[in-house]
């Protein structure tokens, strides 16, 4: 059987202008070539709904799977929601489960739930969403067209999330920890625990909050018993 | 005027399939930008003869100027120059004055001058040769086609060659103003704005540093008292 195959459309006028340098499509790139899936196309488009809503018509119809990258933050130029919408004509709306995800990550006091990030919250009818570790806020997937966020450490978390669900794997079940600590100071121990723990796979995703450095790591893995496992450690070392 | 613009094509499947990391897409975003020329749209295709004369025949009638990158080395595999041709409906042949070019290069002894690397003289008809001060084979323009070569050094050398040619229209001015509050808190006001100043593009690119999260906002446009107008605006709404 052929492999399947894939497109990634990558969405922002930052890129365009080259005020950003994007990096989500080298790193999807690698990931599918290593999942067994063959990128067959790239393409960059600007903030314009029509654009991208022709894009995503015109590479779903040719690809087994379309990824896109950017567009679903809080601020009045996130459109990618609304044009996938339009461009499978269905409609779109805030949602219950993926307002509560929100809730939830607001609610532990870290920032403000404004309106502005409750827009995280509307998704295109029939969608399934994408878990998001590292910040909370949802991809999703319509049809063969999977949604995600353009920030790198967002987006490679959510890559991680999707990619079992679609090479037919056992999907992977996920815990996360929060660690106050910057990423080069707990790379020994995470190293050590990769070690311990071949059948599973941790990921770092540092952050900066209130002046501290901090990481989130992620344990992902098809046994929920060894994933408890290896946060329960993490947690003894590192408590809360 | 409006500004012209633009479209790039990377060509190359050591991109789709994530060995090398492309850097010609920045490079000459960045270039086109300060050129005052409006990069649209990126696309990335594998050396396939036919997505390739697809690609750009869709690209060339959308926008002004269509730059490629990649696939006009000596190898078997590069068979750019064999595509735009058939994209244009032109033949495709050694030409005289680019074979010069070659000889004299390889007749300095840095390197056998094979029957593969002669290969790199065949021109499409009617093409205006690009110069290639790095390492000398040509890259050409057919029509508002610019073919150059992947080679990160040699593009960035014909892109420098090129762009003095191409009609720059007026520059898009910008200005920028720092916001230290995080995107979501900002989003309403920069709705407002935005919709108050159709012609301008208003652009949010979060960041943190020293620990406070904060905004740099970027309004470009071509008049640049509008641009100043809101600019002066944010300044009001949110004082350094």
């Amino acid at each position: 059987m052929p492999n399947p195959t894939a497109a990634i459309l990558v969405i922002g006028d930052e890129i365009l202008s080259g005020r950003t340098r994007d990096s989500n499509l080298h790193f999807l790139a690698r990931a599918l070539t290593r999942a067994g899936i063959d990128l067959r196309e790239a393409r960059i488009v600007a903030d314009r709904g029509a654009e991208i809503a022709a894009a995503v018509n015109e590479l779903r119809a040719r690809v087994d799977h379309v990824f896109t990258s950017g567009g679903i933050g809080p601020t009045h130029d996130d459109i990618t929601a609304d044009a996938i919408a339009a461009a499978f004509g269905v409609g779109i709306d805030e949602r219950a489960d993926a307002l509560a995800i929100l809730s939830a990550h607001y609610a532990s006091g870290r920032a403000e739930f404004t309106e502005a990030r409750r827009r995280m919250a509307r998704i295109p009818e029939g969608a399934v969403l994408i878990e998001n570790p590292v910040s909370a806020a949802p991809g999703f997937s319509l049809g063969n067209v999977h949604v995600m966020a353009g920030v790198p450490s967002v987006f490679e978390a959510m890559v991680a999330s999707l990619l079992p669900r679609l090479t037919g794997g056992r999907p992977l079940l996920s815990q996360s920890w929060r660690i106050m600590r910057g990423e080069g100071e707990i790379a020994g121990v995470l190293a050590e625990l990769a070690a311990e723990y071949g059948d599973l796979a941790i990921g770092s995703y540092p952050f900066h909050r209130d002046g501290v450095f901090g990481t989130n790591v992620v344990v992902r893995g098809e046994d929920g018993g060894r994933v408890a496992g290896a946060v329960a450690r993490l947690a003894t070392l590192f408590p809360a």
